[in-house]
């Protein structure tokens, strides 16, 4: 009712996404029997778990071994701290997308020493071959896709609520299991040393929580953490706009009209990508210094009316609702695509194109038609939802990303010392993203610079970083006075800064 | 001793930085009596100026005139604000580079009913014909290209030090004349209402003597405002690396093998430009965040050391010392281009070429061949100093976003109710950072996009901003928290963001 | 024997290249009995067809109606000539890829007064939907996906061969429709009046036959037209380069090392599009010519053998053969890409990996893992077939081109007064060109300037062009001595350029 | 009156040229006395030049120093012929823009034997200095910098008609000297063995004598090799236009609304480098093949009039006349520039602006602003003469590829057998081109794959090239029935390109 923070109050909006998934193969149609009434054994002898059909075990090995040589920061971790076990004694409860790099992050907490219990954070979204291949090892894996409401919260309880075997960590993307935990298993919640959570949604209702004064336990908020956003972000959408919008309508760039709507960093990706593969772009924006960006990058700002018969492609990228209205979609002109790359389904106003007298004809998976009295088609994408998460594939060096930054917050939260973190919400601090971030460089074979005694010194900074100050923007360096800013952080920040010694300990 | 932030007691680093600007026409060697030992009248009759040739005003008047045309939001600014004078009884004391785009905003804080007295912050920078032409029209400025030493501290002192006129607003660009005041005439300081400072160096001078809690005035640091910062570093180095190269070695671009010493947002826009224009670009960094950005931005990360050899141009825009040794210069080819975009002239190790065995010819103005006893030539340009402050120009339009920002942060300041501001060091606030951003939409005919109430309430924003969070890093929209993470933010940005009631007054 | 030109005897190469198309929805697995075998009635009650299921002729409407609306300079043509007819009389057969595409270049034949009989030049690209709808109306189309060499001849066979009816005109692609009337019904041959011709292999056959002086049928050589040239080469692939890869592996652009081999028109396209992304790109080249263009663009140029442990994507553009060896494959490291965007599908030396010590794991439609005795795997897209035609699809818009071209060049050849047209190849004019680029300028709301007379009587021109001479490249106007070049240009070339009087006509 | 091919009789257009170069560093108005007027010694005793001042030598060797690092290719081919000696014997008369990079030319040509006299093409263009260095190692150069135009004809007389020595070979640009000799001296001209001629202007000329009959010595049109004309005019305008409007107007170009008439390989140039530096631009175009390429590039396409009243500059590209109209001028709005990059001096209707109602104010060197009654300022570059001839400087590199091209063409003109070259104007063959350009790849570090004697002979080519048909596009690869194109072409190219003995000698 109140807009995108009204989040659903028994199932997180995200976890009824739909999810397209190029990487999931198998058709999951074949046995109709729900896999609660059925009864399942591995190779081990064990059915601690749930999956659609164990025997796809193999199948999902596969999947996850070809994700694993993308992971190869994930795994390089996991090769160096294999020998210390940072997460011996650890039980982590897991709730995220079950895909082959989830699983590559699952491996690598079994691999640091931890048990695993896991469930997904979305219906959709299993991997089932994967779940399969993790239930084999004796990962005690609760998930199909295509699971019903109740299947779902049926999954989250049973990893929680299980004889003999107590969580002491959350690994929550969304927030669903830790508010199952919260409200059904308090006394569970409080004895938790930390939780973990990697989305928006699930940041907000910690924030919430953490507000109202009833989080007892102390989160990481990875979700924030500079890598992660650069990647979701800008990079992440600079590959993907193109890859949806071709896979659904083979549509040429050159020379469409595009009109980006909203020039933060998911904007910009759209705009840098489509500018370079030839199309004319134009943006929208309500803040005028995102604005100015747009004009000194080369791109007109306009308001929606003033192109809105002329483009070819309206691309919403703003968080914000009825970006495009109904009165603007009855003026686009025949053959037009109308997708979204924001955070919500409600940018463009689709509920408003279900009226009578518009025809929808669904031609492709993903991409419908709605046809006008005259004859006239618009393209809609994905039903208004994000486009890429439905229609083209995030790289594994991106999710990559994502779960060594996961990891290395659990090894931080479980082994830091009585005290460091109190029952709050963090922000990872910026050795931290340097660590992730140089685990990554690899991958590029970049060589980084260090810096000599003489020049440390100089820059008053520490050889091993961090380089940059919290408050860093990564686009705007503030040279010179680093300390006295440093000195108005909020303490919690500060607080969190000065540690991450297993961090420092393995450099 | 301890490196960049050790400014030198008597005149600030910047203030003898060699400055070469295109838009210093004449040749002003005609006369070499110092005008410290004329007296010069203008029209008016009055002499309560000092500046090197009264006559050359009319000149001055139309390179003003010219510069007005680029400024059109400072103008707007000057207009909108003109019938109510916000700026009545206010004294300002300024002490900038005193150039044309300067006296567009000496002109707008007289027009605004300011009183002026100005001097110049860099001896070398002053535009000679300006400074006539404001010293025509009335503004007391007390400034010449050229000044000696003793002069700079001259000048200054008269601006301060005048029967019957004290100022009570300081406008400064490297702090000098702050301090000389606050050293020189304390009782005058204490009653200064307001300070703005546009520099780094001055800036970090303004929170040293915060912390030692000597800083008696509020003060604004006009540095490190978004658009600024935007304008300052990205968009005016990707405009002016190319020029400054040009002009002062006419090489050609295409093909060139270019290493970038550090990816700030200097070095991006640097990078930028480049790569545009064909050069084959690599980068070194320290810090593996901007590392990773480089590598996803298409760049190379290499250690310098390993490309030494091949490369035909280096460019530095690190903030750090010695990133370029005598030792690698050694290995350069024949015929390298060595050059400096960072903050200081430390960065290539120049002193290290003056050695008997190199000769050093001046082949054009900024631009130096080092030869080696083998015939070896690498090019050295601006003497290892900012080769766009030296070599090129900066864009009129980036000036007007600094003067705009300078002349509301004196408002600010001089109008603010007792008690909105404290003795300390303030930070812009978004609103206003936006209200100057959408001042300088119009050059572009950008047109923003208004929220409909039903959307400023989904956003929980107001209609006319601020649109993001203080915090906010114009690279990583971070939705859905934004309350919570407002609510950890020092109090004194807090404070300073409620308010600005005269931007809102006039919107 | 030797290489490229020798083109099977008896079926084209092109026409068992595999094709996957993403616009071929259906399934065509139902129903196993050969569509020889079976007769089907259209609604007419015609049954003078041969396709999968005629049933199938709905769906194949809509996909028909789809791709017009991105075809409309053809859609535009056929509105401009449909009530002068100017093929009334003409007897095409036609032997092309039968898509949706395709399906409106016949329709439009059709409006204009054309009867078309119709087969597929590839045994595997035919949509058999399209095929219904188009037999549906009354188009003898014979062709179905899959199907046999003796099926292919056979419906050549049936196309030409059929009581009451003898065609006087080819539209070939490849050569195989041509060569079999030329072999069995040279009587037939003889009395058609224009043969026109798409592909490079069937042009380069006509070639042959002329040279031998065995043509005894004017022909017009569409596949050389410089816009069917550039959208087929630059921006085609431009577009593809990055969806191919995309659909196939997900793989992240950003960072990648690629190298191209060879920077002709579609190496330039990849090259473009690859660092667009983000990618670090370096070229091979034989030429020093390209080779020079390619540093100037910002690439590398190298040997392969210089960087082939770095590389994560090999693109082979050359056209040559063996361009990646074994030895070199042998050497790439683990998870690195290898594809082919040239002519042939011997620029990978695939067959070199077909040795027992190797192992191929098919992981996706058209990718392959190669993997090595030591683990390491190379991903090998479309076995080396062309990654484009086989893994993403070609814009309507780069079809439209290419079938407008063929549809004004089968006009003019059926039209032409006696003595036109010799027996011999023909490229086509600029005039025609021009044309055919003109009625796709709508598109993209392009608004041409006109000469004034005065300004075409100062160029030489007509004021309806042709705007350039046939020799010119397109990337380096010679002006000034026009009138000297067109006098050198062969006879054949100076007869075509001068008329088109039916394209002038409707202008 | 007769357009663009109206070439003056006494003097050519381009001799007149103002022509501005940055290299130009000594003032020549110390002395007012005409060079004609006095005589100098070199300190060899010698007086048989004529300069503006023999004591300016050592300063113009310098810069000839300079230009010899970055003509790297020619340096090579001096050195690799020198021993041959392959001009010796050669006496050549050469009438080029006397400059550093000519210096290196024409000493090449006399390390290679030949002896030189030589003058200038422009009456402006001369570096006295170098013109210097080179009298005083014996070249006899007549010209200085501020002929008039009675000195122009003075300069190449004396060239030509000198005791004791008669020229049989010509280095011309424009065509004077060329014209002069045939004039004045016939029977010199006939014995002349060939003549190379680099400009447009020079070889339109050519083409007029050859197609009159009355060409008696064989030509070589340089002006037209690949090479040459890419860098000339794609490379060489997207590096100087950004300089050209830096140097003038200081001008910041990120969103800057910028129209470029003409989307040739200029305008090509011109778009791709503004457009990466983040201005919007759009393209007036008359043919529809480029106005599509321009669509596709991403650039709207558009009439002048639609966009005259928002556009911050317009570039001229297009070769023709009045493409900006005083009509369009009155309408553009203040502070808009306007300036030419095309072929000649009338694409601006410049004339229209000298109206009693417009102020001209001459505010820089090249730099005019056309004051009109309301205020309004439109700031016109070079007075519409070329602007990166006149404002910015032409890169070294691309001058070398014309010197070498220069002097291969000498070497081979002057060795060809008897009956090789008949009385006619000859085009570069590919074969040279790429030697050339092979010669330049060295500045890159450019390393070239060379075919296997299987893939030579798979492709049908020598292994040393020619790579490409003469007909190749750069553009188009039209692989597969090169045998049969090149056998249309006109036996002049044929004879042309079977032979540079020398240069497949030099390999």
């Amino acid at each position: 009712k109140t807009g995108r923070r009204s989040l659903s109050r028994s199932i997180s909006q995200s976890s009824t996404d739909s999810y397209s998934s190029a990487a999931s193969y198998t058709d999951s149609s074949d046995d109709e029997t729900s896999p609660r009434d059925r009864t399942q054994v591995n190779s081990k002898g064990s059915s601690n778990f749930c999956v659609k059909n164990i025997k796809q075990a193999e199948f999902g090995r596969r999947e996850i071994e070809i994700a694993e040589q993308d992971m190869s920061a994930l795994i390089s971790l996991r090769k160096r701290a294999q020998s210390e076990k940072p997460l011996a004694g650890a039980k982590i409860v897991g709730c995220t997308h079950i895909t082959a790099q989830t699983a590559v992050l699952i491996e690598t907490l079994v691999a640091l020493g931890a048990q695993c219990r896991w469930t997904a954070c979305n219906i959709y979204s299993t991997q089932n071959e994967v779940a399969a291949a993790l239930s084999e090892i004796g990962v005690a894996v609760f998930a199909w896709k295509g699971e019903t409401e109740d299947d779902f919260w049926w999954c989250i309880d049973r990893c929680i609520n299980t004889e003999g075997w107590q969580p002491n960590m959350i690994l929550d993307d969304g927030g669903d299991l830790t508010h199952w935990m919260y409200k059904k298993y308090p006394n569970v919640f409080k004895k938790i040393r930390g939780i973990v959570e990697e989305s928006v949604t699930g940041v907000h209702r910690l924030y919430q929580l953490s507000k109202a004064g009833k989080l007892c336990v102390p989160a990481m908020n990875v979700n924030d953490s500079v890598t992660k956003q650069k990647f979701d972000n800008l990079y992440c959408c600079r590959e993907s706009i193109l890859d949806g919008l071709k896979r659904t309508t083979d549509v040429m760039f050159g020379g469409k009209q595009v009109v980006v709507c909203g020039y933060g960093e998911v904007g910009k990706g759209c705009c840098a990508a489509l500018k370079a593969l030839g199309a004319i772009v134009c943006v929208t924006e309500i803040d005028p210094i995102c604005a100015l960006q747009a004009c000194m990058d080369g791109f007109r700002v306009v308001k929606l009316n003033e192109v809105i018969r002329q483009v070819d492609v309206i691309i919403t990228c703003t968080g914000n609702k009825n970006v495009v209205t109904r009165d603007q979609l009855d003026r686009m002109k025949n053959g037009s695509i109308v997708c979204n790359m924001g955070h919500s389904n409600t940018e463009i106003d689709v509920a408003s194109l279900r009226t009578p007298e518009l025809t929808w004809e669904r031609v492709r998976s993903q991409v419908d038609h709605v046809i006008w009295p005259d004859g006239k088609r618009v393209i809609l994408l994905a039903e208004g939802r994000l486009l890429n998460l439905s229609c083209s594939t995030v790289p594994t060096f991106v999710l990559s990303i994502t779960a060594t930054t996961q990891a290395l917050a659990l090894i931080e939260l479980y082994n830091a010392p009585e005290g460091r973190y109190k029952q709050d919400v963090y922000l990872l601090p910026k050795k931290m993203d340097e660590y992730v971030a140089s685990l990554h460089l690899a991958t590029f074979e970049a060589h980084l610079t260090e810096l000599s005694d003489e020049q440390a010194k100089y820059l008053g900074l520490n050889k091993n970083g961090p380089f940059k100050p919290n408050y860093y923007r990564y686009n705007s360096p503030n040279f010179g006075y680093r300390t006295q800013q440093n000195s108005s952080e909020p303490a919690k920040l500060k607080a969190n800064n000065s540690l991450f010694d297993y961090v420092i300990a393995m450099q």
